[in-house]
């Protein structure tokens, strides 16, 4: 960000710093009843608290754009009580600062939560100091953030993917799925993709993927799966599990590798799903299926980051967002896009 | 081998050799009907085939121990035809030879299958030209052969074992997982098994497994498990598949290793078995499986069957073996086996 720019962020905050000082209050999103099933309006809260000023070494950050991901389903039971508030990632303006390190105006990604303001210490905040200016910020949490990385890893690290290898990767038109498709199109592979509606299969071929079906208009999504690739898919980019791998996966190849990266097929059952046993698939095909998290890589973001920002300049990684306006609709966006109403990254603008 | 043990062969092999060249006949265990569930005598037919003189450039061979091994089972269908002769390796005897490179006398370990005579032209057989004197022969079907191996490759390549760490190997006591477990405590490993007798326990016991229950008398294996290793597991060299996979793989610690070297437990079923969807498990704990085939690192064979060997001979690897007598008792031996009856490797003595 320039000097000009910052100048202006400052000039542009006074007022509002003012109000801040009078009442600093910051809505948050509490889970009010752990998730049973498929999550509802009821299992959150809309709650105010009390902002006190900052203290030496401390900012004060104002949500821009917040996220909502699949993770936070399967994660609200592990990582979280009744009464938290929501776990999740945002981009944040620093609105008032005792801390050097974060001038006022400049721009952070934080893991603050469904939270429109947060005191900080700067402990766990990400600047966007060096953030392009023809991005918009808010694919600080999509291409350019951790879906961005999420996929990145997941066809590097995990899959390990060669030039001329055929990929599959399911709910292709999310967050991930969309990076996933245009990396290993950058990396010279043929890419089948399938999403839930045809206005995903349409996005998906735009973006160049070599085969797109509508696995909720198939007939048998074993023999689309044979039809997009009759040798079979060398890697499978997995964002559903369940009963969708269960078909997917006795269409690999010999020493096929899969990455695991999630299962929103199974994120909301109340009791488990079952399927056929692997373990035959697997010993016969030679077949490695691995499980990942992006953070196991976060020393390489510095040089991965600019890699996606690169490819996104050259026009190679296109990137789509689904924005609900208003913190008050958190809840709706997070519910829809684990629904799937979202192509692309679903964030809200608050 | 000796000189002289070599003339001893040859003194001994003389009269035989008449009597091949008077009526050479291979007796042969047949593939009548492929396996619908577990395979029963009806399945299997002896038959006789006349084997012609060896023409130059080949070999004929009497077989002395045959291998019996869990693989032939899902193989059989995959790999074989009703009417084939049964898959199979077997450590036979050169009793005429056409080729230089074979003598009268001396051993080799062939891939020939289930029958007591073979005409070879050399191809897919291996010299047991080095073999240590004080080292029974059959054991080149067990614990410094194939089964041997496969251990040894699913410990070092696919769980890629380490000092300090806690590994589980179910159908412990069989051929592979008793190579697994003294291999694994070579390597300063914590070793958990399970068997299913009491005499199976007792025997790993005596082969200093750490810890080691016997699977049919608990009434909680996920109990069972944890009072095991309540750290949980960091390697876990799967043999049985299906549902113990199911309440094992639970109990793998962050990073853990799953290298499936077999599925004893499915390769009887006439409809696929089903199971609780393992992807949240292989996600949120970042479990990488690998189903494997000893013959992927066929290349290495040649330096590790000698640290095989050096075990051996250290007293660090002991090497057990269930032998059954007489070819006409193969199908036993290999329904036997099936059910679980050996201890160590299951072989037949002609």
């Amino acid at each position: 960000m320039s000097d000009k720019e910052t100048s202006i962020e400052q000039a542009k905050f006074q007022p509002i710093c003012m109000k801040q000082r009078a009442m600093a209050q910051a809505k948050t999103w509490i889970l009010r009843h752990h998730f049973d099933g498929f999550p509802k309006d009821s299992d959150f809260e809309l709650k105010v608290e009390q902002i006190p000023e900052p203290k030496d070494g401390e900012i004060l950050l104002e949500a821009v754009f917040l996220s909502v991901d699949p993770y936070m389903r399967p994660y609200s039971r592990a990582r979280m009580k009744e009464g938290d508030v929501m776990i999740g990632t945002q981009v944040a303006k620093v609105i008032q600062s005792k801390n050097p390190g974060f001038p006022v105006g400049s721009h952070v990604v934080s893991r603050h939560g469904w939270r429109t303001l947060t005191l900080s210490d700067g402990a766990e905040i990400r600047k966007l100091s060096g953030w392009p200016q023809d991005c918009p910020m808010s694919l600080a949490l999509g291409a350019i953030g951790m879906p961005g990385l999420t996929a990145l890893y997941g066809l590097e690290e995990v899959c390990q993917l060669r030039a001329g290898e055929t990929l599959l990767v399911n709910a292709a038109a999310g967050a991930v799925g969309t990076v996933v498709g245009q990396i290993a199109k950058i990396k010279g592979c043929r890419v089948v993709g399938c999403a839930g509606t045809d206005a995903k299969v349409s996005y998906l071929k735009d973006l160049g993927f070599d085969h797109v079906f509508n696995y909720k208009t198939i007939t048998s999504l074993e023999e689309a799966l044979k039809a997009a690739a009759p040798d079979g898919y060398d890697c499978y980019f997995d964002n559903v599990g369940g009963s969708f791998s269960s078909v997917a996966i006795p269409q690999m190849k010999l020493f096929g590798r899969i990455a695991v990266c999630g299962g929103i097929s199974l994120y909301n059952d109340t009791t488990p799903q079952t399927g056929p046993f692997l373990q035959l698939q697997m010993v016969f095909k030679q077949l490695k299926m691995e499980g990942f998290l992006v953070g196991r890589w976060e020393h390489k973001n510095e040089e991965s980051l600019p890699r996606l920002i690169s490819w996104m300049k050259e026009g190679k990684l296109k990137c789509k967002e689904h924005v609900t306006t208003g913190f008050e609709n958190m809840p709706a966006a997070f519910m829809g896009m684990l629904k799937g109403d979202n192509i692309g990254k679903a964030v809200v603008k608050v």
